[in-house]
């Protein structure tokens, strides 16, 4: 199984705090060591980092924790392999592609058992993960069903849910996706998400020493929410998903779907 | 117009050296101060980094200066914006797609006037580059002709020269293109290439004081081929391509097509 993180804010924000949390788990405080990867989207480009080595201990999480870089949407991920899925590059999340001229990035944690049956559409993996099939299906199902992109979000949403849940029912599908807009998150069993915004507060994590107090790192405008596997912080209202929901999320807030 | 750097080797190797020479063109000794990009592969996997920074001055070209990824098949790029397309993360090369399961790169040195009139099959770009556009352009072309990738290298290298030729009248294409295993150079009007193989010597930079003993750095077995718009060391010697060539390199040999 894995741990993701998601983040969706209407400023750019350093993820940082949140991400030095969830790299714990890889490995240290979590038995996530099969690699990590994280994808940080600026406007419509998006920067990403992979590496096949534990998050706790690996050079390039170092560098991600050691610099900013503030986006509006992320989505990063630790690994712990499952079946018969090397550790390697290639089969290291989030996983992307290009639909209707957006890069689309994903991850999930869960297993799905016989989906590597279903049949493709335009897309293929790379790598040999059931993840990435998933997505690959997922993918190619949106294109062949909107061969151009909706005008709004509802149509699509709703769509993405009917796959969500039947892609669900091969094991657990708990995902992020986003298309460098919209972060959609699924939920099969578990996720849970929180968003700050003004009053901003302290907040502390669970795996490791460290606190950061937002009133100093934010303005009064900004809003910021965070989607995790499991809550990364003490004394803040994380949210639990329901089974079978889909949650959408632009510029930090929740969009009605 | 923009520089390009290859490499194509039989066993991972560290492209730091000639990447060091090639980042100060981007803002120092040269005027590409548009943002760079590089890609690694690690078998079927690919890394990358991208910053729209000047890769003299960027602070993730100073990580990928000081962090050894071996690779035996890279693509990086530096940029001089020409015409109207912005400065922005998306529009740094080098461009990724998946075609048969497998992420392919690409980057290009020129301009291509009028080419965003021309049909786009599956493919479409993310940012506003006419590079992006003609690797969308080409990556469905190929996808078309050969809905399974051949067998053999020969018949994708020649259709994959037809389609560059094509390209090439639209303006100045200089491009590197690569699916992991394979890299495709194809020269418009300008790009060099050196062999380096045992018994090893010494090379000194053009761009910086530096100098590598590739005696001490490899074994009497590697073989490394270097791709660039313009030779990079002093004292070897560098190779020219014609006009309308199209080279493959696999294993850091070039293969006959």
């Amino acid at each position: 199984m894995c741990e993701l993180l998601g983040m969706s804010a209407n400023t750019p924000t350093d993820i940082r705090f949140s991400f030095a949390g969830l790299s714990q788990r890889g490995g240290r405080t979590g038995p996530h060591r099969d690699g990590w990867g994280i994808a940080f989207y600026e406007r419509r480009g998006c920067r990403t980092f992979h590496d096949s080595a534990p998050s706790a201990t690996s050079e390039i999480a170092k560098l991600v924790e050691s610099h900013s870089v503030k986006s509006r949407t992320v989505i990063a991920h630790i690994r712990m392999a499952t079946g018969t899925s090397k550790v390697c590059l290639e089969n290291t999340h989030p996983f992307t592609r290009e639909l209707w001229g957006r890069g689309w990035s994903f991850a999930h944690n869960g297993r799905l058992k016989g989906i590597k049956h279903w049949p493709l559409g335009v897309y293929r993996p790379i790598g040999t993960t059931d993840s990435e099939y998933a997505f690959c299906w997922l993918m190619g199902r949106l294109r062949r069903r909107f061969p151009e992109p909706p005008d709004k979000v509802q149509p699509l949403a709703e769509y993405l849910r009917r796959l969500c849940r039947e892609i669900g029912k091969m094991g657990t599908f708990n995902m992020l996706l986003s298309d460098s807009r919209y972060l959609f998150c699924y939920c099969s069993t578990q996720l849970s998400w929180l968003t700050r915004r003004a009053p901003f507060g302290k907040a502390r994590l669970i795996d490791r020493e460290m606190t950061a107090d937002f009133a100093e790192l934010t303005t009064p405008r900004d809003i910021v929410t965070v989607i995790a596997t499991q809550a990364l912080t003490h004394d803040e209202p994380w949210r639990a998903m329901e089974p079978g929901e889909l949650a959408v999320f632009r510029n930090g807030r929740r969009a009605r779907t």
